[in-house]
């Protein structure tokens, strides 16, 4: 059993899956578990599932509830960090839920929320790829884009809490309607949902492409990263020029957060990244270096891919939790 | 005559003019005095001409030289704020000039140097529209287009002093060119210059405009603001649709922005915003209003148009220099 009150549990939730990891001294990975969550569930539920879901990982570690110090959670959406309460999550369909106190009640611990892509951030500038600077910028890719920004060190919220939202940028105006319902923002232009969209277009079009049955074979209703990555190991031409285009566009967010932050580095997160890697990052880095202004060099700043995979959000989660607490 | 060392002069080094500021206690302007730069000059003539205004400006309110006790520059360009140097600035021609250092030479007083952004914005956050704000955003419209960011009070320079270059996001991709040589930055967007190109575009494809005229009779190369002006008390209808568009894009840029910062006020400073006030102002609100996610709302957030006019830049050089020195 790990010892004292160290051991803090971090949750990141998502909109189709929790994940759950009880990290002790020294950022230890002591419990590692996920679990499916099943669509359109009233809030309530979800919560009381998160609770399950910490109680099932602490019993599977031999970890008491009572050692723990803390459980922190990344959630998709806009947090109000101070009272614990997501304002918005569209993906879960959320409205003001009140997450931090109400999971309060099921577990009596300390509760921590901020936003799911913040604590990523945070999870891979404490101890993944962005190591060691001062001012970094994470952006994720996945079924959105978000984003997340060290300024000083630290986590930078902005006014309300409400910072680093670099998805919903326009960098095409009158380009294809975003989930958030205006035209040409980033998320619309090179999300795992973007693409999607526009490897259906291709093929409605008339276009030949291998990714549909791969989804099928797959049993995915939507286009995941491992479609992603199944369908351009056979050389699907589809696939390739959709992600060829949503990396290009990735490369114009990229040097516009540069230009308007001038951050040391540029972390590239989510799960299209992490299921890539190198393959993924390498064309943004190269658009990206071309819309710099001059001043900037490649040296200066680098642009790198995650390294912590899908266990940034919930690692993040823990040492937040530790800078609160 | 003042008294002391209180005295700071202010300049804000233009492409086309150089304007001098002699500030006193409680930032009481003492001096004011502006004269037109020749273009093509030498990087030395220039810095030794700012000299002479600095000398003339005391002169004329009976302040010795010696009683200063700094002279603080915004340069229009990327800069070094440590070393005193001008890395660039494509509308004076100038690559990596010691201006801080030259200046020095020439005056022996301490010599601070910053970005002219820059320091508009801070003069706007210190004495003007932005007073009493942490996080602010201020956007400079002008020949160009650029940035300053204000973060708990303090002007934000990023990792290697470049932050806040929001008129080289891109916000349209594949638009016009810009002058930094890419394509669809707001800056070749929405700037004064590209509006005057847009006119001219409209001009020669057939449509009846008075803007030329207005230029002739003014003795203007360039569509000032004053021009723009006077084009819109004729209600020209080609100016119109050109600073509707312009707006438009601007509104865009303001909204990208406070998606990123989340910052508690946005400020509209400049030339046109110092000309046209409320009348350039509304329309760019009430698109980046629009454009917001929806979890900031409008009372959260004020935008609003810079009150310091054109002393904005050697104000906020004074006020600067009180923080470095």
């Amino acid at each position: 059993m790990a010892k004292g009150n160290a051991i803090i549990v971090g949750i990141d939730l998502g909109g189709t899956s929790v994940k759950a990891l009880a990290v002790g001294d020294k950022n230890k990975i002591l419990a590692n578990n996920k679990k499916k969550t099943k669509p359109n569930r009233k809030p309530e539920d979800v919560i009381r599932s998160i609770a399950d879901l910490v109680r099932e990982t602490l019993a599977g570690a031999n970890i008491p509830l009572s050692s723990i110090r803390a459980v922190s959670i990344g959630a998709p959406g806009a947090v109000d960090p101070v009272k614990g309460i997501v304002k918005e999550a569209p993906n879960l369909g959320w409205k003001e839920i009140p997450l931090g106190p109400e999971l309060k009640k099921l577990l009596r611990v300390p509760i921590v929320v901020d936003n799911d892509v913040n604590v990523g951030v945070i999870g891979e500038h404490a101890l993944g790829a962005g190591e060691g600077v001062e001012e970094l910028v994470g952006i994720f890719v996945g079924t959105g884009i978000g984003g997340g920004i060290i300024i000083g060190g630290k986590l930078f919220e902005g006014g309300r809490g409400g910072a680093g939202e670099v998805g919903h940028t326009v960098i095409l105006v009158d380009g294809p309607v975003c989930g958030c319902g205006h035209r040409g923002c980033a998320e619309a232009l090179a999300s795992r949902t973007a693409m999607e969209r526009d490897v259906r277009d291709a093929i409605k079009s008339g276009r030949k492409s291998v990714v549909l049955k791969i989804m099928e074979e797959k049993k995915r209703d939507r286009m995941s990263s491992s479609v992603i990555q199944a369908a351009l190991e056979k050389k699907d031409a589809v696939m390739q020029d959709v992600l060829s285009r949503a990396q290009f566009y990735l490369g114009i967010l990229v040097a516009n957060t540069v230009n308007v932050l001038d951050p040391e580095r540029v972390v590239i997160g989510g799960g299209v990244a992490g299921r890539l890697g190198e393959k993924f990052v390498a064309p943004i880095r190269k658009t990206a270096y071309q819309y710099f202004l001059h001043h900037r060099d490649e040296k200066s700043i680098r642009i790198l891919g995650g390294t912590l995979g899908d266990n940034a959000g919930a690692l993040g989660a823990v040492v937040l939790a530790r800078q609160r607490l």
